[in-house]
């Protein structure tokens, strides 16, 4: 067996067996197979594909790249995961993970730090003061066991494959192909030790999914991978036009999560939120999903989401207080009020365009390991829906480094679509697998 | 403008324009294109292809890369080449070009060495003893201008970008690809100056072509390709299903390119060399095909075509005698006589193991500036068509070097296919475009 016959038969389609997968992957590990024969073998699978076999036989040969846990056994109970493709202003994370620890169903998640407009979950938690991300696994255990959930950093030996394969597709561009994509994402789902994964696909200018065919495709590939890998999986696709809630920036988000929690905030992170949580409860197997939805809710209504997200918080060695007191998480130093340019309504706040304002602040990283301004971003005081009037204050945007602040209020006011007709209001949840 | 970019447009099919092929062909060589990326869109040209005008201005920004003659100028008068697609025994170009310079067409030839079941043109030369390959630019044009043609190994500075696309085609499964071989190949005859270019073909089991279609897609590409940069173009595709002639292997290929000049061999290898030199004759503009078949059989049978052979290895310092004497290329140290397993009629050698049992030998390179054994190789004493009985002598092993004789001529056995019903006759011209 050598590189370049598989190289040659992915390019002329042919299908690839078990071991042949495996060898691809375990020789690009190695080094023995460098990485402009990756490369191509990357791209002949984007144009041809891969069947459901071999994407199952990719993820698996990924997997045993690296450690694998069986936390359903060490915790003592179901485990379900969530995974987002990403969106602007997404901290649905930190809401549904106490959701359902509050509903009696475990959440054991690690995620990634990356690249984005704002850090990842893990960034987001690092706000807080004294919270730690890079715990032990005998600790992670133990967190989970008593507060229901644990966020901590992916340790670098869950999945190596996927961290050097993701670089190599990240400048081939081959980071579009949907075998890829779902072999990525349930290989480090299933490493983990997750016994069921709820997939949210965001859809829209902020999201990878530009349209909701691409969404689906995705979804369906997601769930057939996940049957063949013998695991529960749902797939939401919600909108991603807008970003998600108000805040965008790490610890404003940390702050809106706790808003949401204690019932203070509506809206679509809302929503997405609940239909996430009454998801991840459903495959769970803890009722109908009528039934999970109303747990969801009373999980908020009850303060017992919140109240194990200050648990899960404590034992992270972080400041809890600061979930209340949010300037605990400390104040930008510098703020720039975003004003209506007209009067009407707005119909829509570009998700991207957002994006790039909040990584212009400072929120995210260009780089990888670059330093983020936790205090970076933008938070919106009105959303798609609201009347506003000319010269209106509509958002603040916040910085502690020395951002061009009044040029990125300028594009970001570009971003902001006002308009004179009452828009329609758009469902944040646009269907489900 | 930037690669990842460029890998996008083409792996989603979109066309390329000519200032984007440029950058991707310059940011390779000048290495701010890697490897792997300029893998990834090799891979994905091969399949997804490249229209005609992507064609063309890949093969023009190949030119670019190096250096340009204009030989018809310099020589001062049509300069014809001729390019095969490799085969086993093929040692057309040591009899065409001194035909074609018998009737007054220049062929102007630079050839490479490259790898291979026997060394290249280039090789089989320097089996005559002094023949100096690495002439000068100058003595180049004097000995075409004197003999009518000359052969010297291509210079580094003939489109470099070539030998760099193509180690790295090598060796990501991208080589199968007609706008790529036809770029390669009419980017290097034209920078050395070629007005007209004869293409040959091989087709069947020892040629990179196993049918005619691919073949004849290939010659029609080629023709394509030549006339939108002006250049006239004729393809012949010719049977390699056998190996071209009875010998196999560097100072036997040039004993037996002697004997055709000199009338004495008939055969697949007269007929391919007569047709391939008539069509050459054609595209200068010397007469009807008919007419040109004429002067080509006529210099051969007049011996000028061979006096040209003589005159042009003198001036390129080569022992002409050897070209009458061959002992004088040297003799192989060992020889291993091949004998027929069974009586009847030989219906076919197998060209690709015959190639096989050359490079065994010595013949050939398995590995780049790998040393060439001269004297090594293959003759037949039989071809295909022939009547031979059980033990008859049917060939001669040649090697001097401490190759496994006995088993590579059981290999060979095997590749000698003996019917009882006498063959068909097989045409060694299959078609031409």
């Amino acid at each position: 067996m050598n590189a370049y016959d598989l190289i040659q038969k992915k390019r002329y389609n042919e299908p690839l067996s078990k071991a042949e997968i495996e060898f691809m992957v375990k020789g690009f590990i190695d080094g023995t197979i460098p990485d402009y024969q990756m490369s191509a073998f990357l791209m002949a699978v984007c144009i041809n594909s891969l069947s459901d076999e071999e994407t199952e036989n990719l993820t698996l040969a990924m997997i045993a790249s690296g450690r694998s846990y069986s936390l359903h056994s060490e915790i003592g109970g179901v485990c379900i995961d969530k995974h987002s493709t990403g969106g602007v202003g997404d901290k649905t994370s930190l809401i549904i993970a106490p959701i359902c620890a509050a509903c009696g169903v475990y959440v054991p998640k690690m995620s990634g730090r990356g690249l984005g407009h704002t850090g990842g979950t893990i960034d987001k938690l690092e706000s807080i003061p004294g919270f730690r991300t890079d715990i032990t696994h005998q600790q992670f255990v133990k967190i989970v066991r008593e507060s229901g959930f644990s966020i901590m950093a992916q340790t670098p030996d869950i999945v190596p494959a996927d961290k050097k394969i993701y670089a190599l597709r990240d400048v081939t561009g081959t980071v579009e192909s949907i075998p890829l994509i779902c072999s990525s994402i349930m290989s480090k789902k299933l490493a983990t030790g997750a016994d069921g994964i709820v997939l949210d696909v965001k859809v829209g200018s902020g999201a990878f999914m530009k349209n909701t065919d691409d969404a689906r495709r995705l979804g369906m590939q997601m769930c057939a991978l996940a049957q063949r890998l013998g695991r529960r999986c749902s797939v939401l696709m919600t909108d991603m036009d807008s970003p998600l809630g108000r805040a965008v920036g790490n610890s404003l988000e940390v702050a809106e999560a706790c808003d949401v929690l204690k019932g203070k905030t509506k809206g679509n992170i809302l929503a997405v939120s609940l239909a996430l949580a009454a998801q991840m409860l459903y495959i769970a197997g803890k009722g109908s999903l009528e039934q999970c939805a109303e747990m969801a809710k009373n999980a908020i209504d009850s303060g017992t989401a919140f109240e194990r997200l200050e648990k899960m918080v404590e034992m992270h060695g972080g400041q809890y207080q600061a979930l209340t007191k949010y300037s605990l998480m400390g104040k930008a130093t510098d703020n720039y009020i975003l004003t209506a340019p007209r009067t009407g309504y707005i119909s829509s706040i570009n998700a991207l365009a957002v994006g790039k304002a909040a990584l212009a602040l400072g929120a995210g990283r260009s780089y990888k390991n670059a330093p983020i301004d936790k205090t970076a971003g933008v938070k919106f005081l009105n959303v798609a829906g609201d009347y506003v009037s000319e010269g209106d204050e509509i958002g603040i945007l916040y910085s502690s480094s020395d951002a061009p602040m009044e040029k990125i209020a300028s594009e970001l006011e570009k971003a902001v679509q006002i308009t004179f007709e009452k828009p329609e209001r758009k469902d944040a949840v646009i269907g489900r697998i």
